[in-house]
């Protein structure tokens, strides 16, 4: 997917967050794989999967965002164990080390955050994680490259590091948003996941930052998708140190600082789907004139799960068959004769039916790496955007590989 | 898949019924293409599509068995066109192919009952099929071979001949039932489509028909899937000529023939299973202890249409984690405390965490053709078999490959 990377944005660090990394053994690979990132004080909100199945560091996550009324100072993340069916041994394993680096800061235990990727069934190591916490606590740093550092160890199979950074001016004082994620959409051969650290300096309740948080990743990360398998450990978590003195609940900065951390969050979706297991192509996929905004994306994750139509893309096939027949299995009272269809710039179903266009420019269209497909169905005003990607033989090998 | 092959069931043909096919010139390779039955006087219901988009012959096989208040005489079917996405056109153009072969046949044209699969989006050659009824119909014979000619004048990909047959005697009559189908497995390139005719002689209304026929294709058809892609075109058509002289209404009757459709249902779901498209391994998929019937379906199906799951059986990989993945997010309350999975013969998650297993065992297990998984919620009673299959490379390739 190399062609579809942007140009390296600016990557900026907000204020009151300091970070670190280390190599704990964890990854047979020896890369580092213990990441950590500080900010007193902070406040925080999360979104965690809703899989039923969850680990033990969501568990425990949840219950410290609870038990901590929202004040988080501490987000503590390992790679290479997801710490999931783990059982109790898990829970207790977690709560060893978010208690081990809590007596370490010297603060509540229940502050700090505990984050997990990785095989899943396999037992925690928690003894290496917290004989390596001296050295991690003792480096950490609030320069930019503690922070690519925290970026790079969160990583599993991800070919890249995944990192979205804005800056905005409100009332002449800089705001900073730093957001940094792993995953390869959700598809990892025995591993769980992605997860998501956004990093701010604006100040905010935590149910201030808990309604941002749901409106922003309900429009970016629940609108892309691999293969719609939910992992078991996802998280996206939003902290707020509020150093930059400028608080997001004044309302001549609220739809500023809202605009900012929605950018973040897409762009981050964006490098999460373009690094997803074997994806060759991505379809930047519109579900327009829809009943219901509901309606709409119920379609758009039906076509974006259709083994069929996602072969069909990885042959850069202009199938619209496909398209047209995955609407109609969605569940939403579509009408297929006001139904049209476009690839690229062409319009190539109409009323449900076939229409002339030039296949072989269709067929050029698709081989890009990012292509738009639209589909009008005719029946309302409501639309929206959805990223999802080709199901290609790589993602079968990658997959099937036999790993135990 | 030649090792699941069971050993030839006899096939035997019920009273009053004849058969005949023919190549009209529709597929491109020459072979038969245009299949009949006929019955007269017979009996009928017919269970289709749930899918939104439907093919012409869907919407007018629909309007034929209400305007003829379940009385079908003859069934017209052709292969290498689906007659779908083809507007009113393709509405006319089903309808005069019936029309033309009623006034052959001297019947009222909504006695004919019209199947069409194949390629979608492209106008069915109607005039190529009218010019071959002649030949089609004076070569209607009640015999052994012309049924085996109908069975494969029906196929499109697929790479067999699908058919299955039961004689019971009731009441010291044979009663005979025959059921024909062609699919693939719902998974073909541009082409749509499970077909299935099941033509029996005992006599029954056509609301008998109707509730037998749901009850025993709920039990089959509706528990296999490939990829969960419904086709546009699906059709179970059941017609009964009633020649046997026994009546199914009978009491002393009913659960004989209901058994005898039940296992000529089952068999062609199976046989339209292990002929699914890249097809290597066929997964007997059991959900047991679930609270209601309709929560252990819901779970089989998300398990069923993983891409993770489906991937790792390919790879013959005994991941019960993707397993309990999927089942974590199927919508239904599961408790994954409580969940047991096993793998052929060997319990491999117990409480929903690891337990010890032989893995090298389990792969044994998932290497043969068909292996069983067993999925224990720990929640109730009720529990569903479900066939379904894996996810292969070479899915991906027969789907993929560039087709306009």
């Amino acid at each position: 997917m190399k062609t579809l990377r942007r140009s390296p944005e600016p990557i900026h660090v907000p204020k009151g967050f300091s970070f670190a990394a280390i190599a704990a053994g964890i990854k047979a690979s020896g890369r580092p794989d213990l990441a950590l990132a500080c900010s007193e004080g902070a406040t925080a909100a999360a979104v965690f999967t809703r899989n039923r199945v969850v680990a033990a560091p969501v568990e425990v996550g949840r219950d410290c965002l609870q038990k901590a009324r929202g004040r988080i100072e501490a987000v503590l993340v390992n790679s290479g164990n997801a710490n999931c069916a783990t059982g109790a041994a898990g829970i207790r394993a977690c709560q060893l080390m978010c208690r081990e680096l809590s007596e370490r800061l010297q603060i509540s235990s229940s502050r700090v955050f505990p984050s997990s990727t990785g095989i899943i069934g396999v037992p925690l190591p928690a003894a290496k994680i917290v004989a390596h916490l001296p050295a991690l606590t003792s480096s950490l740093t609030p320069e930019h490259a503690s922070a690519m550092q925290f970026a790079d160890a969160i990583l599993t199979t991800d070919t890249r590091r995944k990192i979205a950074s804005r800056r905005v001016k409100v009332k002449g004082r800089p705001v900073t948003l730093l957001g940094i994620a792993k995953g390869s959409g959700m598809i990892h051969p025995q591993l769980a996941t992605m997860l998501v650290y956004i990093f701010v300096d604006f100040a905010a309740t935590s149910s201030e930052l808990n309604k941002m948080l749901h409106e922003a990743v309900e429009e970016t990360f629940n609108r892309i998708s691999v293969d719609g398998d939910t992992s078991t450990n996802d998280t996206v978590l939003l902290m707020a140190s509020g150093q930059s003195g400028v608080r997001a609940g004044d309302p001549s900065v609220r739809s500023r600082v809202h605009h900012a951390l929605h950018e973040v969050c897409a762009s981050l979706a964006e490098q999460v789907i373009t690094d997803g297991e074997g994806v060759q192509h991505v379809i930047e996929l519109y579900v327009e004139e829809a009943r219901t905004t509901a309606d709409a994306l119920q379609v758009a994750r039906t076509i974006s799960h259709s083994p069929l139509v996602k072969t069909a893309w990885a042959g850069a096939d202009p199938n619209w068959g496909r398209i047209l027949a995955a609407a109609g299995r969605s569940g939403v009272a579509i009408d297929p004769h006001r139904v049209k269809i476009y690839i690229g710039d062409q319009l190539v179903c109409r009323e449900g039916a076939s229409c002339k266009f030039d296949a072989a420019r269709a067929h050029r269209a698709l081989r890009r790496p990012q292509c738009v497909v639209r589909v009008r169905l005719g029946l309302g005003r409501k639309s929206v955007r959805f990223l999802t990607t080709d199901l290609t033989s790589d993602y079968v090998k990658i997959n099937a590989d036999y790993s135990t």
